[in-house]
């Protein structure tokens, strides 16, 4: 018995037709448009690799792992997403500048939603086992508008390459961690230590697979700021430090141009004192520019 | 600083060439050329969607949810891969048969490695709760020769649309599971009830897709097979209820017309007493039919 009220079998490429068809009564448009574009190329992939089942077994138990590896303080498909440069290209469509803004970049699985509220000239270094630096800057609209009452959200890893929530045992949660608000002309200033470039954690899947691909996992050394201003367009950002290895093969895809800066060493003992430095003391200037919001995003 | 021995920054299709790029040195091609392929194609999707950051975080959450779905008796991966037809894809990748060979389909997330050993002639329902129904059929060659000692996996839901593994407070391990082997003449015969169309699980991520997108849950009725003889490819399959519905609406997109079958009932007495049913009662008749090795799987 064939069925005669069956529709005709599903080949190579009338399954993507019918996979695609099954999304059709979806009530969000834009839903069913980004499943079908997924469906189309998750497809093609398939049969342009022509995927095994042993191949297919393997990504789906590489995806399974990779989900059972998350938890409140790792987000291994964040990470899968980063080294796939994925999050970097999701960023770019995301963020086409102004010229003279100041570029959008990932923000990585190691922010945490309540960086501890700090004062201006606070160190975010609660650890005070490393030279401490110097950083200084202001938040300012793309025509140069101080903006004053911005929130400045900082994080980094240490001079050893660790975020806080990476030794729990050894840092108190939100080292290395700070959300200032800029004053009546948008400057923050803090003190810290030089960042290390880190690898990403690779003790997971993604890590796996870094290894399988001959990878190395390592970030340049960088601080993460998030900038939140009234009446303008939020920004995730890194800034890179200039001298740190790495800076042309990110394991993330993250480094632009405009986003490095030195950290060098200044002679300045007024200054120095003015913020219980040593002298000379390490120094970066860091000037996080806006876009003032568009209409819709105000509305 | 700009940073003179940079590269130029990474925009929406160079970041992609430097995806790839960075998987030029994994030591296995084939890996290589996979990855390549992958990053291609998902990056083309994202473009194509202009995917934003909000969307991309709730495509995290819903791997990652995925992923943290996943147990030894639950496998939403391999589901998400069957409601996309990606599943089903791999299955007509893979196995392209020669005319008269049983085809293939989708494994599906119920098979157990170890289905309970079973004599020929026995029941593999183990409740007793239905009427019962009489399957029968032949592990042949391609050209009809019957191949004894061949290994038949069978494994189906009962009538309420269950699996054993998903309600295993009230029916035990191994019901509606078996592994028998062919007699002289190839020949296996077992008692079972007949299938139910059922839903495949809607507790999950998996699940909640379906719902956004206004897709029914089910599968229609079938019994899973895998056929397994020496010098031959094994065949994993299903058969289908003729009269079931959702034949033309399969959730996982696995029904081909060659493997739907009559579940017919027959008035002969003898037969009837000879396995124990009531008369008349329900036959279905089930070649299987096996493509030989070719010559690279023997090696």
């Amino acid at each position: 018995m064939t069925g005669s009220a069956l529709p005709a079998d599903l080949d190579d490429t009338t399954v993507t037709d019918a996979a695609v068809a099954s999304f059709q009564d979806t009530p969000d448009p834009r839903l069913r448009a980004c499943l079908s574009i997924l469906v189309e190329h998750l497809h093609a992939a398939v049969r342009e690799m022509e995927l095994t089942l042993t191949e297919w077994e393997e990504a789906v138990d590489f995806l399974t792992a990779t989900g059972q590896k998350c938890d409140d303080t790792r987000q291994e498909f964040v990470l899968l997403s980063d080294v796939l440069g994925i999050s970097s290209l999701v960023e770019n469509i995301n963020h086409r500048m102004s010229p003279g803004a100041t570029e959008a970049t990932v923000l990585g699985p190691f922010h945490m939603t309540g960086s501890p509220h700090r004062e201006l000239g606070d160190s975010i270094d609660d650890m005070g086992r490393y030279e401490p630096c110097l950083v200084t800057g202001r938040v300012v609209s793309v025509d140069g508008t101080p903006l004053a009452g911005a929130s400045v959200d900082v994080w980094q890893a240490d001079p050893d390459g660790y975020y806080d929530v990476q030794r729990p045992d050894v840092v108190p949660p939100g080292n290395g961690r700070g959300l200032f608000t800029t004053d009546d002309e948008g400057r923050f200033w803090f003190t810290t230590v030089v960042p290390s470039h880190y690898p990403i954690p690779t003790d997971g899947p993604v890590g796996g697979l870094l290894t399988a691909t001959a990878r190395h996992p390592y970030r340049p050394a960088h601080i993460h700021f998030i900038a939140t201003a009234n009446g303008h367009t939020p920004v995730t950002t890194h800034i890179f430090v200039a001298d740190s290895p790495y800076l042309d093969s990110d394991a993330v895809f993250a480094v632009k141009r405009s986003l490095v800066r030195d950290f060098g060493r200044v002679d300045d003992p007024d200054t120095a004192a003015r913020h219980g430095l040593p002298h000379p003391f390490v120094h970066a200037d860091i000037d996080l520019v806006l876009e003032p919001a568009r209409r819709e995003e105000l509305a």
